[in-house]
């Protein structure tokens, strides 16, 4: 037991109770908040945020942080302790750099800024988000250029903020290969678009029918309703308030039957890693993923390489086509895999299928480090997207708010986020190979048994939430670290016999 | 502008935010919170709290609060600022002369507490309790103890903290009116209960078309739900985060047309002051209602006086009938007038017509004022209970779970608190007695037009918040202080009407 480290206890629990205060209202806004609330309440989160950073980047913190990295305190801390330490160490890598008003400045640019994306999409029109968004570029240089090591790109300290694990040469070598197999085998699919029919899917799905189904299946899958909630919001997505209060989201669409059943599976994903992290370390500084892209490989194992492989739905066919018997009643398993699996170059990221979506983070990633070497000029983004659009994908936007403009995230100032979304569908599948290995993962699918593989992602991954990082995992998991061939040789055997190539 | 005041301003707005996550914390569990949530959520409102009294009481706050009650500072304050401090000095009499321990050991009995009458309640079992009680009792004797006054009796003490207003004094002429006037006529009453009859209102009525129709009411009466929800719950509550953000929820219960629907209007009356308070006020602690009493004289005369009344129904009986025919077609108007206004004695306060419910309290008050006396035998109250119920209502419980085990509220150790809803309802008589004075109120809601209604409690009282107390309110509106007749004469006219007494 360290002493030091129980003065530091009470600093860390009043950070997580702001913490989790803020992610209620975060819940709240997103799934009941009244219209009108946000003015009122956004000075009340300010107020938690506040306080949050004040009891955590502060003197007396930073002294027994000090304290604690010495070899003789080291010697008296549980990993766990270590890990949090970390842990803490990067929060103030990340924020004790910047100037208090510089930051509260950015907040508040971040906040204009989200309502100009919001108009600008609204209006196609990228000339109107363009001066902010130069203005957040401006600052998330500065940051970074009060972090950045001797030789370092800009560019590297962002990525670092999501992934310690990947930097621009370990996601040039991984996008390279993708760009290199991928790009022309979604060309041929793209070319035999035509051989497989899912028009079924955009037939009409009574709500109340698919809001009972999705439970269903979230169920299925091993999300305990004891411990979690399902709501409704206009973007499905995962929240936690700790380990025993786990929440998902969807939205259903009535012509659109995939839709909200993958984005349930999808978040499900999220939930069970959430829900799995072990009793000890929830409301912790490490009581959470090991990091994005490790969390996106659980929600993309469930989603895609589970949730959309027929071994999965043999027991539960006949139940959705007894939900939509009068859609789905001459739509055989087969076509319906086949469907679900069908990949066709589109311009939105967050309705692209398992194959194009790869390409669609490199073009972001792509145009991120041109913006952060100096390269870009910001004007000239959608120019510049466009074209990249056309080369990867095969396809050109007629406008910006189907091209730059369509993601939220640069709104924020969050650069460097979308390569964890790809690290997680390569993850994913470097762990469903060493699962395949280790058990007879179909016959359980074909049995409607999920325990064994939420148990194996429980024991592995989920219950050490973030004292191992993402290539620990991998290690102890598959015996190397990320190796994205997994990941292509996995979407070029799918996809050669899905379009008989 | 008062520099000092200025100074004070960022701990109110701390104590605030904090306040305000804990009201959202609440709100969540008692409407969505997985079950198991609750050890972990605990924590972190325990933090929170604990954050709150820390932000408010302190010696950098007390020497503020010193400073602005002195003559010179007092000039420079604005009416709201004076409020506010009043307010401030309230909270600090209350909690400051309590050893923090001490409150500590309290909140954790009362946990503790409150598990032991759940299982009382479920087992009909007093004795259980009662240790529980006793101990809560001897806690709230010593912290009244710290505050009492030379002469004063203790229960004054806790009375004060609901209602400045009202003492034993006033509130022993006010039952006694009421127990004179009212257990006479409520035996009469129940002699007759035979020529009403409702069962109508016990047939199935279809929860969805509940749902639809309450939320109909809701907004009919004022409710804007740009700025509020509507949600479910185990019991109706109110609750807001601020006057941009009320939230209500209720209980449909299939076999009983009423009780969603007067649950629904009794709430949207609590919504409707919260909705209306200035925004200036809100967000501060002087923004909300003025009293328990007060709140609940905005309830219940919404509730009873004009919901229950069959100038409210003219414009709306049509499409109640028409919401479920089956059930209602050959009930007149009239019919259902006198449904929702049968009285008939019962053993549950949360069930009481208008015309028992005053005695349900009164039962209470006498044996909380005997309890701080002294005179009462914990170990006895079944008996004691038993023996007032027969006297007033004219019943006796089978079992305590129908006797006193049947409020929640003595577990928490809220003693005192019972009056308010008495002085709740006369309140509402007292001024819908000044509405009927100066306004056509009838012919408005028989045009289904409840503005001129919700504008008038608006001005008068809503948007004061708390800047003036119950007295002030009444004086301003109907030139006298409360005045208990009202009340009587409004049960004694409405009640004797509709049984032809």
């Amino acid at each position: 037991m360290s002493k030091t480290f129980d003065t530091l206890k009470p600093y860390l629990d009043k950070a997580m109770a702001f913490a989790t205060a803020r992610n209620l209202f975060e819940w709240d806004d997103q799934t009941i908040a009244p219209y009108e609330a946000a003015e009122y309440t956004s000075k009340v989160v300010g107020i938690l945020s506040d306080e949050y950073m004040k009891c955590l980047i502060n003197d007396d913190v930073r002294k027994l942080i000090k304290k604690l990295k010495e070899d003789k305190e080291q010697e008296e801390l549980t990993d766990k302790e270590k890990a949090i330490i970390k842990e803490l160490c990067k929060t103030y890598e990340q924020l004790e750099s910047i100037p208090p008003e510089e930051y509260r400045a950015f907040n508040e640019l971040t906040l204009v800024a989200n309502r100009a994306w919001t108009k600008a999409k609204k209006d196609k029109d990228y000339e109107h988000f363009a001066p902010y968004l130069k203005k957040i570029i401006e600052y998330k240089k500065k940051f970074a250029g009060y972090r950045v090591k001797k030789g370092q790109e800009l560019y590297e300290v962002l990525l670092g903020d999501f992934e310690e694990c990947f930097g621009i040469k370990d996601l040039d070598i991984f996008f390279d290969k993708i760009k290199k197999e991928i790009v022309p085998l979604l060309k041929q699919v793209a070319n035999k678009s035509d051989t497989i029919d899912k028009n079924y899917n955009f037939l009409k799905y009574d709500l109340d029918k698919q809001r009972e189904f999705n439970r269903f299946l979230c169920g299925y899958l091993g999300f305990d309703f004891n411990r979690g909630v399902i709501a409704e919001s206009a973007h499905p997505f995962t929240l936690n308030l700790h380990n025993h209060d786990v929440r998902i989201t969807n939205k259903y669409i009535e012509n659109n039957l995939e839709s909200a059943m993958f984005s349930v599976i999808h978040e499900t994903g999220h939930a069970l890693y959430e829900m799995n992290i072990d009793d000890s370390l929830t409301q912790t500084p490490v009581g959470t993923g090991a990091s994005m892209g490790m969390h996106e490989s659980q929600s993309r194992l469930y989603e895609n390489i589970i949730g959309r492989s027929k071994a999965f739905w043999i027991p539960l066919y006949d139940k959705l086509v007894e939900t939509y018997p009068e859609n789905l009643k001459n739509i055989s398993l087969d076509d319906f895999i086949r469907g679900v699996n069908k990949a066709e170059p589109g311009l939105i990221r967050t309705e692209a299928d398992e194959l194009s979506y790869p390409l669609h983070i490199i073009i972001r990633y792509e145009i991120e480090k041109m913006i952060f070497s100096g390269e870009a000029d910001i004007d000239k983004l959608p120019e510049l997207w466009n074209s990249k659009c056309q080369e990867y994908l095969g396809i050109t936007p007629e406008n910006d708010a189907e091209g730059i403009l369509q993601d939220i995230h640069w709104s924020f100032g969050e650069f460097g986020y979308f390569p964890s979304y790809a690290i997680g569908s390569a993850v994913a599948s470097q762990i469903y190979a060493k699962i395949v290995e280790v058990m007879p993962v179909e016959d359980y699918l074909k049995e409607g048994n999920l325990t064994p593989i939420r148990e194996f992602l429980r024991d592995s991954i989920h219950k050490y939430g973030a004292t191992k990082n993402t290539n620990q995992i991998l290690m102890d998991i598959t015996q190397e670290e990320f190796n994205a061939d997994y990941y292509v040789n996995y979407l070029k055997d799918k996809y050669e016999k899905l379009y008989n190539l």
